[in-house]
Formats: C-alpha cells, sequence, structure tokens
C-alpha cells in the first residue's frame, strides 16, 4: 500500500536494525485519514471472504480492525492482556511473550464473543515473530472457528512469523512489508504485498 | 442517547449496584454501527467547539475516540498505560488510580503529539468517580492546551465524578446518564444529557 508505505518512510522511526515506532500516524496518535484507508483496503483484500468477526487484541490492534470492520459491516472483537490467569471458564486464553514488553501475557476472549462455527478475519498492526498472530489463532482455534484470512498493517519481513503463517496455509495480508532497515533508511518488500 | 440507552437496558450486565458490564458492544465486543452512531452523537455535541486533536486513553476510549475523531477530521491521541513510571522526559506522566483494577497506574503522553496551545476535546467510554477524565486533564494541563470539551459514552451519575467536572466548568456531555441501577434494571437520567 503506497500511501502507507510513503508514510512510515516520512514518519516513522527506525532504531537499530529491528525496532520501528510508527507512534506518530498508528500507534499513539493515530492519523484517522490513513486509518480509513488502511480499513478500505482490508475490505478490497478480503472482501470475497466470509466474515463474521474481526478478531484483534488491544491496544493498538483496536483502530485498525474497527477500521477494516465498518466495511465488512461485522463487530470487532478484541482479545484482552493481562499479567495474571484468568480463572473465569468462561473465557478462551492462551499465553503469549511480548518481545516488545520482555514478558508473558495471557490474552483472553469471553467464550460467548466467539460463537462455534464462526468466520474470522484477524487484523493486527505489525507482525514480526509472529507470537501475538499465533495466540489469536489458538484462540480461533478454541473458539472451533475458521481463519479466513490474516491483515496485517506492517509486516517485518526480515523476522519469521509471515512465511511461518504463509507456509502453514493462512491468507497473510500484510500492507507493508519491511525487507530490511536501518537509521539510513527503509526498504520494502512488493512480491508478497 | 436513545438509541445507546435501549442497547445498555437490552445488553448491559449490571452486577450488584456499582458494576456496569457493556462487553457485548463497546468493552469487548464492539458494535461498529452503534459505534458510529456515537462518533457522530458527539460531533453533533462538540462541532460548535475548536478541536485540534482528540485525547483518550487506552484501550477501551480507542474505538470511540476514533470513531468521532473520523466526524471532527482530526487525530487521535491516546494515553498509554504503564505499571512502572516513565523516566522519559519528552512524556508528560500522571498516576492515576483505577477503582476498577484496585491499583495505581502511569498515564503517559509524548509531549511530540499534544503542542502548546491546542484545543482538544477528551473522550471516554465511561465517568464514575472522575479519576481518568481527571488525569487526562492533567495532562492536558501540563501540555499547555485547552479542554473544550468532555465527551463519555456512559456517566454513572451516582458518582461524584460528573458533578464535580460540571461544577469545575467543564463542557462535559454524557451520551447515557444512569441515575441507579441494580440486577433489576437501570434507570437513566436525562436533565444534563
Amino acid at each position: 500500500m503506497k500511501l502507507l508505505e510513503e508514510r512510515i518512510e516520512k514518519d516513522g522511526i527506525v532504531i537499530g536494525t529491528d525496532i520501528l515506532k510508527v507512534d506518530m500516524f498508528l500507534n499513539h496518535q493515530i492519523d484517522t485519514v490513513l486509518l480509513d484507508e488502511i480499513g478500505k483496503e482490508f475490505y478490497r483484500l478480503f472482501k470475497d471472504k466470509k466474515v463474521d468477526k474481526i478478531l484483534t487484541v488491544e491496544a493498538s490492534g483496536i483502530a485498525i480492525a474497527v477500521a477494516a470492520a465498518r466495511y465488512f459491516e461485522v463487530p470487532v472483537v478484541f482479545a484482552k492482556k493481562s499479567s495474571h490467569k484468568y480463572i473465569d471458564s468462561d473465557i478462551y486464553t492462551v499465553e503469549c511473550y511480548s518481545y516488545t514488553h520482555g514478558s508473558t501475557y495471557t490474552m483472553g476472549v469471553s467464550k460467548k464473543y466467539l460463537p462455534d462455527n464462526s468466520d474470522i478475519l484477524i487484523i493486527d498492526d505489525f507482525l514480526a515473530g509472529g507470537n501475538a498472530s499465533r495466540a489469536l489463532l489458538n484462540i480461533a482455534k478454541q473458539a472451533n472457528c475458521r481463519v479466513n484470512g490474516i491483515g496485517v498493517v506492517i509486516e517485518k519481513g526480515f523476522q519469521p512469523g509471515g512465511k511461518e503463517l504463509r507456509d502453514a496455509g493462512y491468507d497473510l495480508r500484510s500492507l507493508a512489508i519491511v525487507e530490511s532497515m536501518s537509521e539510513d533508511g527503509i526498504s520494502f518488500r512488493h512480491d508478497e504485498a
């Protein structure tokens, strides 16, 4: 998505060779015009899929999932993060390790919002190692739901998550795939966009 | 807002006399059609105010702030919550006690996203004691910004936050004000809606 790549080049901040901060327009301040274009693009990419609900995880996935859900005209369900384990039997949970925070948290979704046999589109802001996506896939599997697509705004193509999910057969679409980055600049991959 | 009150009556879950769960359509699953109506209503209420940015706090404020921001055509800035204190000098911070979680967290906003002299609209999902709103007001004050309005989806009118903010002169608008509630039902106040 050219508009997004241009925005990442203009306002993204690269720290070292691994951290890309997009706080200026996506993860702290949100450019609502760009956000709407992102939602529209996810709809263009997945509109032929059956989608009953869009599943994401708090906090930075919420705005993106809502922007897409407006076009699909479906509800969003966002997994909640907790540092403690749930004991509530009405919640699907999975443990997830966050490289960003260097800690493990429990991701949880109330069972009643993922009815058996639903068709799900997973949406998230970043894909790197793929831990968050795998956690959401795990929850969808517990709920006996089909995941008909995974939409990611920014994929770090130099990390293994994207390849692993594609190899596993998921229809993963990333609006921007960073091939490599440094403080001197960012290069994008286009063959899988 | 009649549509919202009807939805709270239909799908809100009251626990005791103090807890109102709206996980079905706002805080875990999000009804994107209702969300758009909420955004439109905030625009109707505050459209004559100067608004450069909408300020909210993660996670459940994000979807609502974004829904309103689409109508105002301005960016959203969401404060981040952290259990540790920031030492970064580029961030405005304030301590906030959450009754919901029974713990204190640090709310932070990067200075660069709240430029001096900006006109701010604060948006949040719930107002009860008013701690989160006061924390956002504190951050806006540190940033030397004007808060031209505070928009809340659900106010617990039997708690003191709303009266305190109105008495302090803020233009606070709540889309639904719960006068009292129990497991038998919910009554709404309409005089300040």
